[in-house]
Parts: structure tokens; C-alpha cells; sequence
């Protein structure tokens, strides 16, 4: 293992971490609040950053390092990025910090507060800005800024990016990477123009865009976006939480004038085929609760577009909803969004291809003599990332199991303790019963935030490094 | 399709199903109770089986008709097994019926009889005996005893051993199949022998040690096995579970002196320890309920052969359990016992598969320039199987997921609908909270118990046979 040039990476990774609370610092100022959170943070994290980048390193770097050390920046990230809430003295213990952050960084969006509302600005704006970071993913975000780190950058791309097949929009990464996070930015400030002119006030309007387009679903208010009761609002977050689930490379088809290659996506069929079908037999199903059919449509509308897009906001409490709506919103949890996305879940390609894999299997029994490929978007996938699909589902399901018993040590019921583990390995945040809309994971033990922060780093960096961390012969000497 | 030769193929199973009738015809002439459900039923089957077995047909005999034979077979079996049941007047509809007799062929022993002692003797004992006959696959019996039915027999042996890699004992399948039904008889004769030793009346032990071998759970008492009140015959049936949860080809490899070859396997050990690992978590989690070590012990052995078997008798309501010992019976329904066993579930070798294969794509992607395969037993296993146990693990979750959505409809709580298809689909019987221990599945409706019906039958046909039966191109011709 090359560790200076990892520790180097890292070292990177901190400075730019430090820059960035810069703004929530501005923020705290700007309202009058208590700027030593922030500045005893940024002083700790931008030395200790200088420090590491300065170390000399060869520039040998192969996959191992390459997955190991985008699971090290994940953590390192969040470890330092939750001094500023330890340091704040609003939270009661470095775990809960932890929680807060990682499921910020991680754009998961599942909280540990009771009272949002009681929280400093500054605090907050951190809060939803770690993970409109997280979002696009620190890497790509630290490839696009600072193309000179490392030697082989195509690796780490392949360790994060959020899909099974990566699809290159242009030839250079750091070019791609730089499109990419203009699209986030447009995106981001199109969102604040929008909710500014529907009525909400400008700093809302700001940190709930940060948590829609990274789709993490962290609101500033105890009552989430409920508590605006702006019904454009919600059309708006609802229209740019499926806008932030599609892959990104969509857009830049669509504003080079490939709107039709872009509509052409399997992925994306099936992505509204699944929110089209979750949207029916919701509305079907909750229609008696509510009043009008305008209100129901917005309501199922939302309500599905937070869970499938995994932001996690709400504005109804769905854990209260018939059973086979909450079954289909926990359906929508494992799925997730497009691949390319800032998404969290199995996303809607790698489930495309585990269906269409399974017919092929199921064809080739009874037809032992047909010869028949799998295809994504006319093309043929090479069989090598079919198995990877359906071993990557595999491994997520063990994850799952693993993490929802730990949880269970905790007692909580068994719907409480597998949509936790759920909610947080898709990045999803809100589940159902104890953790759904109107509660939060404040109850769990110090094991069971730790287990559950370790899921939300699994799941986002979808399984491989994490694990990869796990194995002792990633650490074993060539 | 050769429709004539799975039209004589099936009229030979109705002849056998007919012949079996005898049996229970015979205790309730013992009993002296009303044999007309019986007879009725016999006369029907047997004069349609003789009629259809005399069809004239070509030997050819490929995959598809392999399959489609299989899956027809079963329903078939179920269809008409039903007749009893339904002729006796205890029922409310055919469709319990059918639930509770395919419940019996697939071995899932999941029950919608709410006073299952108000019934007939006669009854109850096809209802056991016909799980008894399912125990060893319908398919593997007819070819024991009728190895002329039909050209390529292998084709159909495939289709329905239970588990990924078929080891054939013997080089010719009517003979292997004859070593393990004398297998299953001399442990089906041995646990009358100590049930009846341990205290139990002949009739209750025949119709328990029907249930144990082929780890179905029927069961002729509302309180099932905890009815007795006899320790000893606990420990007895806590034993026989397990035992017909290890492949059977290990008692042919005892029996002729090869105890060592049996003990290597991965697969037993894989097993022993998943099930001493259960015991130890849920005797830990249980222990403050129970008085003694030595009864909070035996308890939890029972509960956990119960469920890992998929044989889904009951001594305790582990509904009432905390939730990780609730959370590890669940992974326990999802695992069952080992391959070439009478048990359900996804199977030891299955999940192991699984695991080596996952470590081996996380060495991978690590370690790209490493060739690894994984073993079984110290032999490569075949890519192609490989990647078929993973495809095999997603269609399971799939069905999954669809079953326990069709039973959301019903509204009964989450838990409910998901545990109601899982045990189902793994044939174990019992879930959690309403289809728990002390609950049955006689409030869902009929869409519902239809739905699980062909649950049990996927899982019990290990998945493939069924769906095949459900695409189109199965039907067409060539």
C-alpha cells in the first residue's frame, strides 16, 4: 500500500473540507451566533491538512489504494466534519456528532435531533451544506478542483461512481467532473430562485435546496417541509427531488441537444415506469385520508418522490398510512434512483439488469440451447458486470441483515430496527415506525448510531470500499 | 411441448396420489369416522390418472417439458389432494383447501384451520401423511417406483433436487432415489418407534414423525408440539428436525462407512454452525424469560430446529421473543437447511456460495490481477452455477417482494404480510404476529392465500419450474 500518497489524498481532502466551512462560518457571523465551532474546526482541520499534503510520495496507485482510500476520505470527513457540533455543545456525545454528519456527507438525511428548530444557524447551515458536498461526492468534487492529486484519478472515479456501468460524458475525467458539478450548481441555484419566489424566505430556501439536489432531506424545521405549508413548495421540491434522482448525464444530452438520446435510457423508462406504478397504487390506497383528489395526488406525489429519489423529507406521516403503501415505499427505499444520480438505494439500473438477468436464466433453462446476451440501452453488458450486479445485491442484502441485527440489540420492533438499517444503507433516511417521519434515531445506543453511520458509509459508496476496508489482505504487504 | 407425455406423466401421479388415499381411507374406517371423502376422492383419481396414463406419445422429452411437467405435477397434486378436505365439509371454501393441502405437499405446514383438533382423524392424517408424500419430492418417489414413466428422467431430477449442485449417490437416478426413500423410511420408522418409547400415543406419534421428516410441522394439536407436555418427545423431534435438515446423501455416506467423507462437507459445518450461533444469540437475548437454564435451553434448540429445518412446529410463541431473537429466526426462515435435505428455504450450500463468491469479487476488484475460484468441498465450483445461486438468491427476494406485497392488501400489519410470505416461500409455516406461532393464516383473503399458495410451490420447486411455467415462451411452439 502506497500510505503517503494516501494520507497525501487525505491531506487534500482536509484543506478543501476546511475551506468549506468557511461558509457556514460566514453564516454564524452574518446572524450573530457563536463563530468558535467553526473556527477552532477550521483551524485544526486546515494545519492537519497542509501537514499530510505535503508529504512525498511515489505515484504508484492501484485499485486497493484506490478503494481504500476513498472509504478513508469518507471517514476522515466525517470525523472532523463533526467537530462543529461537538464543539457547539447542542449535542450530547461525539457519537450523535458523528451520526449527524456522516448521514450529511452521505446524503442520507436520517437525524438524531429532537429539536431542529433549537439549533444555531450556523449549525444548520453546515448541517444541510455537508450534504449538498456529499452530493456530487467529495472525489469527483476534489478530481474536478484539484486535477494534480494522485496519479491514476480514473481509479477513484471507478471506486465512487454511483452505478454499476460508468458512462463517460467526455474523454477526461476532470472535464467531466467539472460538467457535472455545473449542472449541480445550476440545478442548486434554479432550486433557491424557485422556492424564493413561492414564497419561502432565503436562508429555508437555501438549505432545503442544499438537501433536495443531493437528495439528502435534512430541513431546518422539526416538522420538515410540512412545516412551510407552501403546497408550491412542495411541488417545486417534489418536481427537483426526481430531477436530482435521474443520471446527470441527462442533462448534459439534453442541453447539447441530445434531448432524444437522453429519453432513449432504459434506466430512465424504467425509473418513471416505477414511480408512475408506486404513485397509482399509493393514491389508490390512501385516497380515503385525505380530503380532495388534488391534495391526495400532491401528498402521494411528494411522499413517493422523497422515498424513491432517497431525500427523506415529508410532508405526511406515512408510517400511519395502510400497510401496503408503506410495503411499497419500503420497495422504493431498496430501489433508489438512476445510476449517475445522487441517489442512494440498489439504483434502478443495477435492479434493470438483475431482472432482466433472472429472465435470461430463466430462459435459458427451458431453451438450454438458445444463446441469448443481456442488453442495457440497445447494447450488449458484458457478463462480468452482470454477476457484479447480482452479487453487489447480495452483498447489500447481507449488509442489511448484519446492520438490522445490530439494531435489533436495542429492542426497538422489528419493523423499527430493519427500516433503520434500510433507511440508512440506501441513504434514504426516515423509515418507518420509531424511525418514520415524525420520529428520528435519537433512542438508538452508541453501538447502533456507530453500526448505522458504518451502513450509510456502505451503502454511498456503494458496498465495495467499505468492505474492501474490511479485508485483512487489502492491509497485507505486496 | 410434448403435451402427451406430460399428460401421461401426470395421469401416473394421479394414479399414485389415488393409491395413497388408501391409507388414510383405512384409519378412518379404523376410527370408524365417514370414509365418503375418501372414497369420492380415490374413484375421481384414480379413473382419470388410468385414463391419461394410457395416452400415446412420442419419448421426446426436453428442459422445458422438464420443468412445465414438474410445476403441473405439483399443482395437480394439490388440486385434487384437495378433494378430501373439501368433500369433508370442515372447510370453508376450496381455497383453504388448496392452501392448506398444498401447504401439506410443499411441506411449509402453514395452517388456516383455526381448531384444528375439531377435525377428523382420518383427515388429519392425509393432512400430515400428504406432506409426508411431499417430504422426498413427488417426483423422486414416482421415479422409485416407476422408472418407465417417461424418457429422460435426469431432466426432471434436475428440475427438482433441492439445491444448487445435484450429487448423485449412485450412477442411475431410480436407483439413488430408491437408496434415499428407504433412507427416509428407516428414519420415519425410527421416530415412531421414540415417540412412542417417550410417551406419545401411536396415532400422534405417527402423524408428529409424518410432519418431522419432511420437516412440514403439521401438527394434530392447537397447541402443537407444546400440547404434549413431554419434554423427552421435545428433545426427540428437536433431533429428527435437524437431522432431515443435513443432505441425505451424508446417512448413505454413514451407512457404507464413510463417515469422514460426510463430515467434511462445507455445507454440514456451514449449517452446525449457523445453528449453534442462533442458539447461543437467542439463549443469551431469552434467557430472563424462561426459569432454568436447562428448560430455557432445550426451548430454544426446539424453536431454532423448528425454523432452520423450515419444519415450523412450536413449543413457545417467539412472537413474544425480543427482537433480535426474532430478527435471527427470520434470517433463519431465509437460510433453511442443506441442500439435498427435505428442508426449504434458500439452503446452506446457497448461502455459502454466496458469501465465498462476494469475498472473492471484493479480492477482485482489490486485487484485480489475482485469479481466484471458488470451492466447495475443496472442487472449483462451475462459474455458471455460481452466477445461477446469485440469480436464484435475486428472483427469491423478487417473489418476496411481489407475495408480500398481494398480502399488504389485506392490511394486517407490516410484519404479518412480510413473515406471511416469507414463510411461505421458504416452507417454513409460521411467521411473526398474526401468522405467528399461536396465530394461523385462516384471516387473509382469498387473493391472498392463493398468492401464497403458489408461493410455497416456487420455494418449494426451488423457484425455477414455477416461473417458467409463467413465461410465454415456454408455450410456444417451435
Amino acid at each position: 500500500m502506497n500510505y503517503k500518497l494516501m494520507l497525501r489524498t487525505l491531506g487534500r481532502t482536509l484543506q478543501l473540507e476546511g475551506l468549506c466551512l468557511f461558509l457556514p462560518l460566514g453564516v454564524s457571523l452574518f446572524y450573530r451566533e457563536d463563530p468558535r465551532p467553526f473556527l477552532y474546526t477550521i483551524l485544526l482541520v486546515l494545519l492537519l491538512g497542509t501537514g499530510l499534503s505535503r508529504l512525498r510520495s511515489k505515484p504508484d496507485f492501484y485499485s486497493r489504494e484506490g478503494y481504500a482510500v476513498v472509504g478513508l476520505i469518507w471517514l476522515a470527513l466525517g470525523l472532523f466534519g463533526a467537530l462543529p457540533f461537538w464543539f457547539s455543545g447542542y449535542f450530547t456525545g461525539y457519537v450523535d456528532c458523528l451520526f449527524e454528519t456522516v448521514s450529511g456527507f452521505t446524503t442520507t438525511g436520517a437525524s438524531i435531533l429532537t429539536d431542529i428548530e433549537a439549533l444555531p444557524r450556523g449549525i444548520l447551515f453546515w448541517r444541510s451544506f455537508s450534504s449538498w458536498i456529499g452530493g456530487m461526492g467529495v472525489l469527483i468534487f476534489t478530481l474536478a478542483f484539484l486535477p494534480k492529486v494522485g496519479g491514476r484519478t480514473q481509479v477513484l472515479v471507478q471506486a465512487e461512481s454511483p452505478g454499476p456501468v460508468s458512462s463517460k460524458l467526455v474523454p477526461k475525467t476532470a472535464q467531466s467532473s467539472q460538467i457535472l458539478y455545473l449542472i449541480y450548481i445550476a440545478l442548486t441555484a434554479l432550486e433557491i430562485l424557485c422556492l424564493s419566489l413561492a414564497g419561502m424566505p432565503l436562508y429555508d430556501a437555501a438549505v432545503t435546496t442544499f438537501a433536495t439536489v443531493c437528495t439528502g432531506g435534512f430541513s431546518v424545521m422539526n416538522a420538515s417541509i410540512a412545516a412551510y405549508g407552501l403546497p408550491a413548495c412542495e411541488i417545486i421540491i417534489t418536481v427537483f427531488m426526481l430531477l436530482c434522482s435521474l443520471n446527470f448525464a441527462a442533462f448534459f444530452l439534453v442541453l447539447t441537444g441530445r434531448a432524444r438520446q437522453a429519453l432513449r435510457s432504459d434506466e430512465l423508462r424504467f425509473f418513471l415506469i416505477a414511480v408512475l406504478l408506486a404513485v397509482a397504487i399509493i393514491f389508490w390506497n390512501v385516497r380515503p385520508l385525505y380530503d380532495t383528489l388534488g391534495e391526495t395526488l400532491r401528498i402521494v406525489c411528494f411522499q413517493v418522490a422523497t422515498i424513491v429519489s432517497t431525500a427523506g423529507f415529508s410532508t405526511a406521516d406515512f408510517a400511519l398510512w395502510p400497510t401496503l403503501s408503506q410495503l411499497v415505499l419500503v420497495l422504493l427505499m431498496f430501489l433508489g434512483g438512476c445510476a449517475g444520480s445522487t441517489a442512494g438505494g440498489l439504483k434502478c439500473s443495477r435492479v434493470l439488469l438483475m431482472l432482466r438477468g433472472g429472465l435470461r436464466t430463466l430462459r435459458r433453462l427451458s431453451h438450454p440451447r438458445e444463446v441469448k446476451v443481456v442488453k442495457l440501452d440497445g447494447k450488449a453488458v458484458d457478463e462480468g458486470t452482470l454477476s457484479t450486479v447480482f452479487v453487489f445485491f447480495s452483498l447489500y442484502c447481507l449488509t442489511l441483515g448484519a446492520t438490522a441485527a445490530l439494531v435489533a440489540l436495542d429492542g426497538e420492533s422489528l419493523t423499527t430496527s430493519f427500516t433503520a438499517a434500510l433507511a440508512c444503507l440506501s441513504n434514504v433516511g426516515p423509515g418507518l415506525d420509531a424511525v418514520g417521519p415524525t420520529g428520528n434515531f435519537a433512542a438508538f445506543s452508541p453501538l447502533s448510531k456507530v453500526g448505522l453511520t458504518l451502513s450509510m458509509l456502505i451503502g454511498r459508496l456503494e458496498i465495495f470500499p467499505i468492505l474492501i476496508l474490511m479485508l485483512p489482505s487489502t492491509w497485507k504487504r505486496n
